[in-house]
């Protein structure tokens, strides 16, 4: 499965390709110029340099907010436009979740996104890494630093900030919660390659397979057999 | 300072652009295309995409090995030529150093880079972090895997290993060396960030400014007035 997805929440925009999984290209740029003059040519670009034409692609996703209303709007926009005339699916996903995606290695941790909401608070959701995948622990919400503050003293688990809000949040609550950390710097702002990767997540999530929540009889008969062969 | 950055010495290519050490913008490409008709759009796409040209840059900067044979060439001889048009400085940096550099921000850790050389070898180097730098702990080399195992065993710290020999480095030595762990994903290979990085590195430590190993007299006893009056 192929994913071009767009991410244009703040002021670095960026696109990324993912083929089942594995990153095909990556175009990023915070050059301070304005997502609707950069996000199309960027993946048009991204795409002819891969030999490739939005024909090749299976989903387009994009990060649906929270974020800039412009940013949002003109990445939705993008998205929707090249989906429409490809005649390809496309969804949107969380931008706090799609930060989140690329930390999923720092076992046992907690990822909390930032995005600074301005008015004196910040757009936020939690997350634990359990066994290489993110667990939510608290919807996308805009709360005070404070309240954020209250709630991240009750972890006793290193605490991973991320996003362009994160030098905010670690500055003002570094004092008070003294297991927060900043993700390191690659992985510090939204990026299209998170968009992706959440969304890969979330078409598997999709999928028309059967989710029984136990194995089937048959399974636990064999694994019994099995067991006792080997005891 | 800004710097262009461009890294071909495998399968994948990348080019970045760094502005006084922040990512400004970065290509990433590994559709199987090869490096002699992609990496100049590459460049060129980035600087437009940014407002920029190569009049705009003040170091180009490649990787200039170890790696394929072909694809150091094209690197150098694309970044030589860029630099040549434009009358810009260029440098070549290491590709192991520049895989390195991304990978400062695990204090404590020895990063072992690998690139598979065939023949039964391996390209190798070692760095330790220590107040996030890089110490250089072996220089560039080819070795053979076993060699490096035995390297390995001597160390306490934990080990990181980065590149396109990554997870053949991991498989063939976890049994040996319990303390190996996979770089993340997205640090997993070569890219022009790291070569970025590197060559600001490098930039800096050939600044014409007095390196004089100890304080001088005068700083002496001011920070021992100052202690005086602290105490």
């Amino acid at each position: 499965m192929r994913i071009l997805a767009l991410e244009s929440s703040a002021v670095a925009a960026s696109a990324a390709l993912l083929t089942d999984g594995e990153l095909t290209a990556s175009v990023f740029q915070s050059a301070g110029l304005t997502h609707s003059t950069t996000l199309m040519p960027m993946c048009a670009d991204m795409l002819a340099g891969c030999g490739l034409s939005v024909a090749d692609v299976d989903l387009i996703a994009v990060a649906r907010g929270p974020g800039s209303f412009t940013g949002i709007r003109i990445g939705v926009a993008a998205a929707r436009g090249l989906a429409w005339g490809a005649e390809k699916p496309c969804c949107g996903v969380s931008t706090l979740e799609a930060m989140a995606m690329p930390l999923a290695f720092e076992e046992g941790a907690v990822i909390c996104c930032v995005m600074d909401a301005r008015r004196s608070q910040v757009y936020n959701a939690l997350f634990s890494v359990e066994g290489g995948a993110l667990v939510r622990l608290a919807p996308d919400r805009a709360l005070s630093l404070e309240e954020l503050g209250q709630e991240l003293k009750k972890t006793e688990k290193r605490v991973i900030i991320v996003g362009d809000g994160a030098k905010l949040c670690y500055n003002t609550l570094k004092s008070a919660a003294d297991k927060l950390e900043l993700a390191p710097a690659p992985y510090l702002m939204q990026s299209a390659y998170g968009v992706a990767l959440a969304a890969a997540d979330e078409a598997k999530r999709f999928e028309p397979v059967p989710n029984y929540l136990r194995k089937s009889q048959a399974e636990r008969e064999r694994e019994a057999r099995l067991a006792s062969q080997n005891s």
